[in-house]
C-alpha cells in the first residue's frame, strides 16, 4: 500500500504509574531502548536529564525521529512520545512501555505526520506569495 | 486561573520551507535555542544528528520539557514539536520558527497534556484492578 505519510507519532498519557519506576534513569532508558529495538528503528543518541528532588526526562534520537518521555513520580504520571517514519507501526510498543510502568489508565493520541500529497503538491508549485498561510486540518485521531 | 493541565505540547507541520535552511544544523539549533529564549524556558542539554545527503534532527531538552525538529530538505518539509510544562504558550514561538524557516504552509496541532483531574483522582483512589484500562478523550484541538 502506497503511504499516505512521511510518519507516525503516537502521544501518550501514562496515569497512575508505580512512582520508583518513573524516577529510575536506567530503567527508563533501558526501557526505551527496548522499545526502539522491538520497533526496528535505530537508535543514534540520547540525552537524561534528573530532577530533584524527582522526575525524569529522556529523550532518544532514532534515525526515523525521536522517543521521548518526561515524569513526575510524585504525581504517579509520564508523558511519552514515539514519532518513527519507520515501517514498524509505534503503538505496540507504547502499549508495552505503559505495562512496564504499571500504567492505570493510558490516554493514547496518533498524529499522522508529513501528509505526502501535501508535500508533492507544494512542490510542484512555487506558490511564493503563500507564505505563512495556515490551513485547518483532521489528521489527528484518538486511539480508542 | 486554576491550571487544568500540566502541560502544553504544540505538533506543528511546516511544508514549503526553505530547503537550504531545513539543511543546516547551526541554523536549526540556534533558532530552537532561541525560540527557548522567547518562550522563557531553561534549555539543559541537546542533541543533533545531520544525515546523509540531507536532513537533520536536533531536540533540546528544557527543564520544561522538549522541543524537537526533524527536516527533509529535499521535500521542503520539517516536523516540529514544541512541549513545554511552562506558564508561557509555545504557540508564539513555534510560528516564529515556521517564518525563520520560510514555511509555506503550515499545520498546527495542539496537545493539552498531563490531566490534573485526572491525576488527582488516580491519587485519592487505589484501584489495583484497573491496569492498562484505557480511555477516550477529546483533549486533542486542531488551532485555526
Amino acid at each position: 500500500m502506497e503511504r499516505k505519510f512521511l510518519g507516525t507519532h503516537i502521544i501518550a498519557e501514562l496515569y497512575g504509574c508505580d512512582p520508583v519506576l518513573l524516577d529510575d534513569v536506567e530503567f527508563i532508558t533501558s526501557t526505551l531502548i527496548k522499545s526502539a529495538e522491538k520497533t526496528k528503528v535505530t537508535v543514534v543518541d540520547y540525552a537524561t536529564r534528573k530532577f530533584e528532588p524527582q522526575g525524569v526526562s529522556a529523550i532518544i534520537i532514532i534515525s526515523e525521529s525521536h522517543i521521548a518521555i518526561h515524569t513526575w513520580p510524585e504525581l504517579k504520571y509520564a508523558a511519552l512520545d514515539f514519532y518513527t517514519c519507520g515501517e514498524e507501526d509505534p503503538e505496540p510498543a507504547v502499549r508495552e512501555i505503559a505495562r512496564k510502568f504499571k500504567t492505570k489508565e493510558l490516554v493514547l493520541f496518533r498524529a499522522d505526520r508529513g501528509n505526502i500529497s501535501k508535500i508533492e503538491k507544494i512542490m510542484r508549485s512555487n506558490r511564493k506569495n503563500r507564505e505563512n498561510e495556515e490551513i485547518r486540518t483532521d489528521e489527528m485521531q484518538v486511539l480508542l
